[in-house]
């Protein structure tokens, strides 16, 4: 049996090291890892000729394939194409058939063709091309010394659908028999837990496995070849199910939002939101789904406390006997959302999330979660959370929907 | 004048390659920025022995500093401390100090030390620790060969403290006179016509500078040496303002939703959100910024017409007649907004975000953004954005901070 080709990725653009991180090798690792590719090291570099050049010469004699993102564009500081005819010493060409595709998508903007962007239509002699749908920068894959080379630009929207064309000359090309993947989620146990818990699987295993912690969330990931997968698979779904119970999400199952979405489509169960101190990421993590509106009706981001006692009519004499951030706040939001959003369940957020705004007995990180359920049902659970802002954030709204789930799951029970 | 040391980060972590970006290089990038460091190169390795060490040995020949981030927990497969003291052929001294902390911090939280957190208080001999207040790896500073090597453990909430407190350690070995960045931002024109106005600028002059285009922002950065430093900033603010007007966001200013935050306090108003498509993404970026409770009220996600007919109070009629993507709903989802939001301005969103749902009339990525303003003042402007689902959303999401802002300022006058 051949591994899988080792793959290296070099991403190019300097305001890489500068600013936001753009989302290029997420996206990479991810639909790599669809078509079960790992990658075995990425390259961040700044449009920088030399550095380019000397990244692209040491990943290219220690791996199999080379992906290069950006550096694909029409301006000055758009070097790819030429290191790349410099380095494996072949010619650009001028390609009559793109300049044509590339002026027609000016033409249909109703915009004049800069004359820079003829640059685009040259190609590095005897490669393959990879056609461009969204943008203007063709993409190339070279081969050379049984290695792939496959440079594609780096907007997202442009890179996403070319590397999913490029997969198949990978497979092409290493035509292996490459180890599967397989993803076992488990939520609301902590990572110690299922570390103890799954001891003995782990000891046994002697194929690759890793462990990644996410808030609220615990993936167990294992590569199999193709001959055992099944039937390892299947034996690890039944430990987990039997050792986890409801906190086993399953065999690579989607994000905690999208399974929610799911369970509530089959239900027939409709969804509202009230937020305070989450402040509409629970609402935004819902609405990233496509066609969430089936099931999601809307949300309150009832920041302050008139929007608590006007629009999901928590009473005045709850906020000010117990606060803002109380079980009984949480469990008012959770009926009020419940019955404005006219919804079958409910999920409520009210809490601290810092920096400031704490104190010794409600402290930064404490979160009341609540939870409305059809036949007129309520609970609500205490956090306390560490970390900052953001991370108490996403650690309360990740730890609501995993009560979530579990409490409609038991509720139909 | 010394040019600034030249500084590469390594990152560590399988999780990287696999799953989610962590946030890491994002962190370290926008830290040593804020000193005016800017970063050559960044390696991302998983838990390889083979791989870390290469990459070690790569970058330490090529720069003045090197940020190793990961690799320093207490398992089997946290392997940094090892390989820099094979390679710079240090010893690892076991630190008495340091365990004690540590065995400290599990007694605190009534958990008992498990025997494999010895191994981080190891330190390599001769090297500089950097004490971790929020986990247990402490880190550790390297000086070799006039270069520094950084050591700092991976989670963000420790690297975060722990990266602030080596900066120290930079400018003390690099006391040089480095180039110091200033940023200009341009809100709610395109980058061409950014780049077409300012040609004459960014040809005369010599010193590095950076286009940054984003949703609906233009970035221009500019890096210049000390002594010249105040008169080119002085001098290009005022182009800038002659050039951009309303447009121009001024010198290295925050992000759109903490501008905004900033002009609501100023002026003493409130704001209230209505969302659809953008489903609470808006209300989740002006959450992101503590004190925001000062000047926001709340916001509705009426991601169904029941929720937009029943809390923003959008006729019956005016859904049906226009659509629930319409100007005519727009506007009455940011009346609504203000009304039941008791707010002094208002901003809200219908649109198609896909990848469903679009028709001729109604394409994907059609977006009406609506505005309220003080005196009863309400406008409405039409977009159509390009992009996947989330692009679409934030895009849309920004050029309405864009236009709130520009229509406050507008309004005043």
């Amino acid at each position: 049996m051949r591994k899988n080709p080792k793959i290296e990725v070099i991403n190019i653009g300097s305001e890489l090291l500068l600013h936001k991180l753009n989302t290029d090798i997420t996206l990479i690792s991810n639909i790599l890892l669809k078509h079960s590719f790992r990658i075995s090291k990425c390259i961040i570099v700044g449009d920088s000729k030399e550095e380019i050049k000397k990244a692209i010469e040491n990943s290219f004699r220690e791996t199999d394939v080379l992906i290069i993102t950006g550096g694909l564009g029409p301006t000055f500081d758009d070097l790819t194409r030429e290191i790349l005819s410099e380095f494996f010493n072949r010619e650009l060409i001028f390609n009559g058939e793109i300049w044509e595709k590339i002026t027609d998508r000016f033409k249909k903007r109703g915009v004049e063709i800069p004359e820079i962007n003829r640059k685009q239509a040259y190609i590095i002699d005897g490669s393959y091309v990879i056609e461009n749908e969204v943008g203007t920068a063709p993409g190339m894959i070279i081969e050379e010394k049984g290695k792939l080379i496959i440079a594609l630009p780096g907007p997202p929207g442009e890179l996403k659908p070319m590397l999913e064309k490029s997969i198949k000359k990978i497979n092409e090309k290493f035509p292996v028999e490459t180890t599967r993947m397989v993803k076992f989620s488990i939520s609301s146990v902590p990572e110690s837990v299922v570390e103890t818990k799954l001891k003995d699987i782990f000891e046994k295993e002697e194929n690759e496995k890793l462990i990644l912690a996410h808030p609220n969330l615990i993936e167990i990931i294992f590569f199999f070849p193709p001959s055992i997968y099944d039937k390892k698979v299947k034996q690890l779904d039944g430990v987990l199910k039997e050792r986890f119970g409801e906190n086993y999400l399953g065999i690579n199952p989607p994000a905690l939002p999208e399974l929610i979405g799911k369970i509530l489509k089959e239900k027939k169960l409709k969804i509202a939101i009230a937020e305070s101190c989450t402040g509409g990421l629970t609402c935004k993590l819902i609405t990233d789904i496509p066609g969430s509106s089936e099931y999601f009706q809307g949300g309150f981001i009832t920041y302050s406390n008139i929007l608590k006692k006007r629009t999901l009519k928590v009473k005045k004499t709850t906020l000010r006997k117990y606060g803002a951030v109380s079980k009984e706040v949480a469990i008012e939001m959770a009926k009020g959302a419940k019955k404005q959003g006219k919804a079958d369940v409910s999920l409520s957020f009210t809490g601290i999330a810092g920096p400031t705004g704490g104190s010794k007995e409600k402290p930064v990180g404490l979160v009341w979660i609540g939870i409305g359920l059809p036949k007129n049902k309520y609970k609500a659970y205490k956090f306390i959370f560490s970390g900052d802002r953001q991370t108490i954030r996403e650690r309360a709204v990740q730890t609501g929907f995993g009560l979530l789930r579990q409490e409609i799951i038991k509720n139909e029970k």
